[in-house]
């Protein structure tokens, strides 16, 4: 942790209210397990800051998913509280939240909370923390929201685009370049808790798996920066986490076979689930694997929801008011 | 494996006669085991093969390392073998090695014997392999050398710079873009087999250090393609292997921390060891490290030799005739 560097609030000039878009994520791409996210256009959810006279924070929803308000119980409560002990007089702040990223999707929707509410907070003081110490605050709600500091979600959403999280102490996040992608995602509407999800996972793999992954996740950063779509649609294998997880599933197997038949480059589950994800080269192939994923969640009766968009490049957006 | 395709020899205009050079290789590059590799231009093995008018493998030393001439056993022997299997009427070679990368320094000095052969074949034979067929062959003898069909040594050294090895099964091989590199390396002349070095490697490895070094391999991957030294440098890290095999070398300790301080990007061990390398930015600096590396193995009394040198970008080398 560097250390911290106390700043002061309120530049005159800055704004009493902030709205901010902050989309969804999908972290560990298939075979960055922990280490790689990419932010979406859509879904996203939408919030609004503002100071208030009196000092805390007050958190208020106008989503209906019954999330805490109590801002050491809620994700971007906990991010804010995180921001504001390195703020000398830090202001009084009321947050409203319009969620449209269902928690527990497995598409980043703590990850949208904290960042989001950090990201509109330091617009408010006037731009007075860098895009690292933003990560730094959010992943106090991450902790909050799965017991572990993790990035994976929150550097996308804060930097845009497809991140690499090359470790977390110290936090060293490297932004990638990427050709146009479009990328389909379905959410099954079942449970399945990140918490639950990790426990799954055994603490040791084979060397032999390890090798495979890191000569896959070489082969999607390489293929990422050289533009080269077929060497992402090879390297979108995961030998280590995917055999475990997506028996969690249902649907897996039937919509990761006919994604690739349609076209997609490859895809697999979106952070720890239950949401699945495809990326595809084009708007038409996207859309044909949306209609595959269409078709095996209607035949298993479970409720979902599909989007169909692209990378979202610039991250967390500042609305103008 | 793919289909054997016999092939015919003898196009009407080959030459008699090949010379090349076949170039030392890192492998592993700290924290790629087994997946990367990159060429040097020093040292080299030279090595001519000419067609005779009796059939067979002769294979000829002008080297002093005695060893084995019988081709089943020779490394170069077994990769011609190999890709004389998939030539229709395959002539008769001789091949003479002047051999300069000494066996068992972790230089891939058997990668050279086994890609250089099957190259200056390949030219003799009009050039009816591609790159990814030589690789194949080669790999051959690799499993002579060690009991494992690896590339991270051969594929550098028939593609030149640096490769990443996706997969061996099927075989995706990448080329990585990179900045300007030097590259110092110390042979320190004690004995570590590769076959020692692989037993002595644990089967399994704990998640949380995979996780680690998939996020170092990744972001040496992002930055070599983006030319960024310092995202090198902090990525040059290896929590699995480097902690095992290094206590198999005296002075590793003295070395690397030494080169860091007199300015090294990083490092480790070459391929199995016992070679250690350094990447550095700079002549001076690369000569500054190698100071580093004399000082160190002249106080432990052993003998040692070093290299200053640069990424080779072309691999194996056809020398005019």
């Amino acid at each position: 942790m560097p250390e911290k560097n106390i700043k002061s609030a309120f530049a005159a000039d800055t704004a009493r209210s902030v709205q901010v878009q902050a989309p969804a994520t999908i972290a560990n791409l298939v075979c960055g397990f922990d280490v790689l996210g990419l932010a979406l256009n859509d879904p996203f959810d939408v919030m609004t800051i503002r100071r208030t006279s009196d000092p805390g924070i007050r958190i208020v929803h106008t989503d209906d998913f019954g999330l805490p308000t109590v801002p050491e119980q809620n994700v971007a409560g906990v991010a804010l509280l995180e921001m504001l002990q390195e703020v000398d007089g830090g202001p009084g702040l009321e947050i409203t939240v319009d969620k449209r990223i269902k928690p527990g999707s497995g598409l980043g929707s703590s990850a949208a909370s904290a960042a989001g509410a950090v990201v509109a907070a330091n617009e408010l003081l006037g731009n007075i923390f860098s895009k690292a110490d933003l990560v730094r605050f959010a992943m106090a709600g991450e902790k909050l929201a799965s017991g572990v500091k993790h990035a994976d979600n929150i550097s996308p959403a804060i930097y845009g685009g497809i991140t690499l999280i090359r470790s977390i102490f110290p936090l060293d996040i490297v932004s990638l370049e990427a050709p146009p992608l479009y990328v389909t995602v379905v959410h099954p509407q079942i449970e399945v808790k990140t918490s639950d999800a990790r426990e799954i996972l055994r603490k040791e793999v084979l060397l032999k798996n390890a090798i495979r992954q890191w000569g896959n996740i070489a082969g999607l950063v390489a293929g990422f920066q050289k533009g080269d779509y077929e060497l992402i649609g090879r390297s979108l294998e995961d030998v280590i986490i995917e055999p475990v997880r997506s028996m969690l599933i249902p649907g897996f197997e039937e919509v990761k076979k006919g994604s690739l038949q349609a076209g997609a480059l490859g895809g697999g589950i979106s952070g720890s689930g239950p949401s699945l994800f495809m990326l595809c080269r084009s708007k038409e192939t996207a859309l044909g694997v949306e209609r595959v994923m269409k078709k095996v969640y209607d035949a298993t009766g479970l409720a979902y929801h599909t989007y169909v968009t692209t990378v979202n490049g610039t991250g967390i957006r500042i609305m103008p008011t």
